[in-house]
């Protein structure tokens, strides 16, 4: 029997999912072992620490994405120019052990002379189009650093960054705002967070409309509890503005339940209507990937 | 002799100056000890150990603008709402001591729904108002909170806050670009700042163009000691974007000359001409408000 060891190791995680040959996942885990947490030259040892008993078995092969293949992670893999599919994906894999772990390389693209990178978001579009069963689309992968992708014909045209997950944390953490705003985050206060959307819809810039948070507060117009759901809305209202919808084409959010869901209202304010797909997004691409490279898995 | 002290107590500094009675400066302090180092109820200390000695003169009369006015500061003077000219916020001093110490208060104006805020610029816009003979402009205010004023007949008509310097600070130390900045900022390259501002006014979001100064210079597009002039140039070219600029009105920018040349750069950029008033600007606003409340001041 063969396995498949999906591994998607980031910035601050590490998770991992045991799948037989026809993409079921067996089991799951994940560790706090980012690449940030892991000194140069450990990366063997904290992957054999983490997985090491997974990789036992005869005939287990390991594709990892993310960050693991960046200059800071495991073993380089650069990055594959877009437009890209599968195939190129699949043929500059980064091989750590020969037959038996790979690192996907990201993907880069240019639009209007500025580079933009992803590592990681490639293998979860790949992943959401095959479980959509989709060749086009707008993929929408909400985030510490969002990516909008354009997809043509399962290959990936273009796509573009948004920090608004760091920005969010920014302000929530370290600005003038931080004051104001309640220690913890309370559910999301969807009327509230809606307030957020529409005011970062109309226009303008979140330079301006951050300052909101403050003066609404400061006049007593809105709760302290309900800010950070206001915050949210005006960061996440502002990247969806700046796009360009695109009409009969498919529009699909891919992340956790708690992101898309934020994502989907505030999108339901352009009227745009949207498909999702959750985080075996990620194992779902590793393993179609796997599929493609049969030689060296059956090694 | 009647001399007037001219405070500037802000959130992170404590200026003043001692004008005679035509408005010139005679001398002048500053100390590190915005009124966030200043425990409630050791204003009058703080301020004592300051000022004292130059209050001793008789005669001398202490108007005080910025935060100091501001719920956590010295004592609360509550906002003028705009329109506001100098009349009203002449009428609306808060006394601290009868006829020898005043705050001025700020402005709250309200626009679509949400106010807006000010302490201590209006005192400025005032100066600068004054200094360059104009009634009427919109008026520019860099910092932390830059404000953009529009004035008619030499009254406030309304204005918004930009929180770019802060947004600034914040991803240069706080976010994942604090990375790939130099620790500390060299002179600013005026051409790399232009192309940041460039691609600011070419439309979109902050929340993108930000994640360039990374990609730019993961492919070694540019030096890293250019990336904070860059990143000035994306912020300040942000701001200007929202703007409606007025076609024959003046444009004035209120503030020191590292930033009001930064602003100028950015400017010219879309064409517009500006008029320039530096840190005098607050002392001269001071002097002019203190001139209507004669009555107090010959107390």
């Amino acid at each position: 029997m063969k396995q498949l060891l999906a591994v998607d190791w980031g910035t601050s995680s590490l998770r991992g999912a045991l799948l037989d040959n026809d993409g079921k996942v067996l089991k799951e885990r994940s560790f706090e072992r980012g690449i940030l947490t892991v000194p140069p030259g450990e990366f063997a040892t904290v992957f054999e620490a983490s997985f090491g008993h997974w990789m036992g078995a005869t005939g287990t092969f390991c594709l990892i994405s993310g960050m693991a293949g960046s200059k800071q992670g495991w073993l380089e893999a650069p990055y594959c120019a877009c437009p890209a599919g599968f195939d190129e994906v699949a043929s500059q894999l980064a091989w750590v052990r020969a037959g038996r772990i790979a690192i996907v390389p990201g993907l880069s693209c240019e639009r209007e002379g500025i580079p933009d990178v992803m590592r990681g978001e490639e293998t979860q579009v790949f992943g959401a189009l095959q479980l959509l069963g989709l060749q086009d689309g707008l993929l929408v992968l909400p985030g510490t650093h969002s990516k909008w992708v354009w997809v043509r014909s399962g290959r990936v045209e273009s796509f573009s960054t948004f920090m608004t997950g760091e920005f969010y944390a920014l302000l929530r953490q370290h600005s003038i705002l931080a004051r104001t705003l309640p220690e913890a985050d309370a559910e999301v206060d969807w009327d509230i967070f809606d307030e957020g959307v529409a005011l970062a819809l109309r226009g303008g810039s979140l330079l301006q409309t951050a300052f909101s948070v403050r003066s609404l507060s400061l006049f007593g117009r809105m709760a302290a509890a309900g800010l950070p759901s206001y915050l949210s809305g005006l960061v996440i209202g502002e990247e969806i503005r700046t796009q360009q919808l695109p009409a009969g084409t498919p529009l699909v959010l891919v992340g956790s339940d708690s992101l898309t869901r934020r994502y989907e209202r505030a999108l339901g304010q352009r009227s745009a209507q949207v498909q999702c797909a959750g985080a075996e997004a990620s194992w779902r691409g590793l393993w179609a990937l796997a599929q493609t490279i049969h030689p060296h898995w059956d090694a």
